[in-house]
């Protein structure tokens, strides 16, 4: 923490913040310049309540140093973490494409779209059985059938399975059934559901909130890791901005900045980050260019039926030469390409 | 729901989307305009699943008509809501002050502050006893032991208790103890808590969420409305904008906007809004002036100490002068600045 | 300045950043901390290009210390600026109250709207002569006949006269004719306009960019004051934000902000900052109660007949009816809500 | 227009909306849904004053319908537009490569980078001679002195020039040098100097002003285009945002969105949308990917020693194996890497 005087402050002012950092157990070393002091508080690394200080006579501004994140940190952590789901490992050379309708509806719409998505190249299955939606008069998700039928379509295509869990008390159940918990977008800051998350020690894709900087993701996986659940991916979804003419912006920028400042794989979801599945394809390109790790996508074989998202999702047709296209990008990138291990089972199925 | 057709739309275009629409039991109706064709889909006023006829082809746009909520809305109940508690009117002419520190820390800083603020002339006191916290290493809360000093401030100064609730499985425990339950700007989508406290028939007072259109925390009151709990205040805390001088932009324009489309009483949260207690008076004051019918505020004795959001913590003297500028606002804004119950109780106490 | 560096850095990277502060006349002066090292650059105040140390290696950040604007700074005068206006002191403890069309239209349209706004208070008129407009299509306002018409309405009311000036070339003839130049939000970074502008000595209203933050306000106000011109009044007209319920979102904190960080006077204009005139005047009620020097705001007799901006103009009753409200809380707040010069002078004409 | 009443609308309401649209010279077309009645106003397709609307009693919501431009929408114009600049096609299968320093500082500069990036691959030679900044006290540019320069440059390397223009009156002169009249992104909405480069008939370059929204963009172009002048490309820049982890947050969602609205050439700046050269090659391959058709750069030779912009400058050697990696892309993405002619002739030169 740097705390930035005045240029009109006193000495006594000056002093009087050199005694409060001393009191709480801080060093302070001081910048005299020409126009103002700078008061460097030196500990040992624990984050202070800068806030404090801010309060403080003749205190202009005070600057955190110490990053408040640090098991998700490429500091601490500097080569990329990786992990194994079912053979499809998340995080490595190779471009992770998980597809899927948005909701869970009906068994037929769902096995119908687990095919479809299998044969174009999609090496993970989602589905919402639990959805958080604006309005309580809209579909809610299937709940536990949803789950169910989830399970049913891993064992028939042998694709592992994300879905999005809502509350605390649903981690065990959703656990149960689904191969990767989804933390959506609204929940990324519910404290209560990250703690359980995290104690589950179940893999997590978590969502970056439509309005959280990058710094508050890396907080929120940040309560996972401290749980000890090292299988977390980072998921680059849109922000909210003042542009309408999308559902939300897409912040590209933000695949190169966590991979700089987190060993975490990182993947993008266009279907969230525009709204509009005619955009999907240009960003999905986009995000594997940028190097993002992979994609989530939706994908709905009736669009004009889908009881939820049904403009930003794509039929299995556009989805198939999406894979085609983002495989193009990969290898441009230098990333692998290489069939996925379900495929090949596929070709014995 | 108007669907407006791109002006190079063919006929069968048109006749398609009238299909649609039919299919799904909504008669259309056409607008022939020199370059375009609108759709008007005229239904029985349930919410129609709008993404669906973005897909179609021909369409550029469809524009929502029916509003998504009702039961908040001033055009289902045209009058103010007001609700009593324990003496004291939301939502009624006078104006309601509720102080109090934003963690509940230990028993002689609550009392110190729900004293000097009842002395002030605060109406409700404020206390975290679950902080929601950015960091998993900062201090969350005392938890129910927080609850209990509350309970027993509560007890000693006659003052009802404003506190947040962060789980739908902790609901039940902090009604037990708060005459009002908070939830925060972090959970205003998160629905498994809306629907818990909409069933628990406690009041509520509900903050918008810091990237939240107004809509959407109206849609958030609604799902606590739909289950009958009819005590819900609304409370503007600032929002998140490119502004980064103060912690948040205060919404003020929220506050008008917001009485003219919810019959719900409209507070304002002048330390969260600004971040920063030099501001806070200022705030206050214009939140009053524009029509709001509350203010909450953070009050600590020393705000130097406090384990959270010290920098935006009013000294109680500060907050008795802030007090006095109010009520000289509401009086000017033809509010009532009558002494409350409790000042009353006070003075025989 | 100071420079944090990464915990990775190593000595010889330290070594290079103190390197080049030495190299650019700046001495350097060390944080040792236990996870990271913090270089002060000591210099003398002037600004120092910052981008230069982000991009050596090892370096984490680099904070700026020196604001950027000097002249429109408290902490360089630190008592309120203010200067006359044909009489009316801009700045002082009074509220300026400015009001008048969006655009002038015709003599008859602007002469009922002076005489009107005279009558209700207004102590200065304005009207738009030139119009910046989102639409090569749009009404572009009269040019030079509008600025006839404003010296005409001028020199019957007695109201002095504030309108826009566009592009630099069109400062000597506005300044010609008009009181004070404003400068709008769409040309807050017109550099070569706040140039000319500042050498004119003429005064000004300088309105914040709808996406400028507080502290690019005061180094637009910074060029003007650089050029000896000291009559200069800053104007808060709503910023753009994801909220789109209103126009813009009123940033009522900047009042606050910007009476604390520089001594120029602060004025609000709620038909811009909410874009409906259902709000103009809660949010003019609450701008003054947050400390506003004074208001602009568009009133029009026919605002279903405005060429532009009619959705935000007030009808002249209830401007006069919004005057009084203001006087009120101005009264609330200790300001002095004296009869203007302009109207005594009007129960003479 | 779409005049949407409130539910609560009487029919003398909804009759004085009628006469209203009829006496401006439109005709009404209602649609009676269950709950609300729906005016559409069909005219000619003129822009109609929708705010006039707004204003009567009854009235929820105007729906615009009409596009507010034409000249620039793809509706008007299907097909790509291009244009050549020097034997460079704009807008054609191939991918338009600029690059250069941010600002002309000195021959010995200049001449560096132009040679440096020619042999990379770059196309066109960008360079500020006048340059608006935040502060009256940076390096403004060397004016005219640095068109000399950027003559010079593109005497000795071929390469066509690219420069900014910052007020009307500087057309001319900036027209006589420069191959392309750049307008920045704080003049994207500086109509007097869109009209001057719209005369001008000479090629342009408009950057997306920071928080302008795509429409906003796309009105702008139509200055220019109703002036005749047809050879304008369009640039994303990046927006401003909430995230401040980068200087900018680029909008790749514009890319596709604009390459689905207008027909205008659209290239990508990665430098001013990060603002960090370590994120430079990502998004310029995130451009090309999402179907951007060229790249502005930055480059610098000494970017530590840049007067402006050298946090987001690129070395040589960076921008060179830049240049590479964005080849790689345009060939997944099916565009043209042929050699530019400019090469050609470098290899006789």
């Amino acid at each position: 923490m740097m705390i930035i005087m005045r240029t009109s402050a006193s000495q006594a002012q000056i002093d009087a913040v050199i005694d409060t950092l001393q009191t709480i157990g801080l060093k302070a070393h001081l910048s005299v310049g020409e126009e103002r002091t700078v008061i460097g508080a030196i500990g040992d690394g624990r984050p202070v309540n800068t806030a404090t200080f801010a309060y403080l006579p003749g205190v202009d501004r005070v600057v955190p140093i110490t990053r408040h994140y640090k098991l998700a940190s490429r500091e601490f952590i500097p080569d990329n973490s990786s992990f194994d789901l079912d053979g499809i490992q998340v995080g490595g050379n190779g471009i992770v494409i998980i597809a899927g309708p948005c909701s869970v509806e009906s068994r037929s719409q769902l096995m119908e779209v687990a095919w479809a998505v299998r044969e174009a190249g999609a090496m993970l299955l989602r589905g919402g059985a639990y959805k958080p939606r604006t309005s309580p008069y809209s579909f809610q998700g299937l709940g536990e059938a949803g789950l169910e039928l989830l399970a049913e379509a891993r064992q028939a295509t042998g694709l592992p399975v994300v879905t999005e869990v809502i509350s605390q008390d649903l981690v065990p159940l959703v656990a149960q059934y689904s191969d990767v918990l989804q933390i959506g977008a609204r929940n990324m800051q519910n404290y209560s559901l990250l703690h359980t998350v995290g104690e589950s020690q179940h893999p997590v894709l978590l969502k970056r909130g439509h309005s959280s900087t990058i710094e508050e993701l890396l907080m929120a996986a940040e309560y996972i890791l401290s749980h000890g659940n090292r299988r977390v991916m980072l998921c680059e979804r849109g922000i909210r901005t003042f542009e309408t003419t999308t559902r939300n912006t897409t912040d590209i920028n933000a695949i190169p900045v966590l991979k700089s400042l987190t060993h975490l794989p990182v993947i993008i979801d266009p279907s969230h980050s525009t709204g509009n599945w005619q955009y999907v394809e240009s960003i999905a390109r986009a995000g594997i260019a940028a190097g993002a790790d992979g994609l989530i996508v939706e994908v709905h074989a009736h669009p004009e039926e889908a009881l939820s998202d049904g403009a930003q999702s794509l039929k299995p047709e556009r989805f198939a030469s999406m894979v085609q296209q983002v495989k193009a990008i990969a290898q441009a990138v230098g990333r692998s390409t290489a069939v996925s291990v379900h495929q090949e089972t596929a070709s014995n199925g």
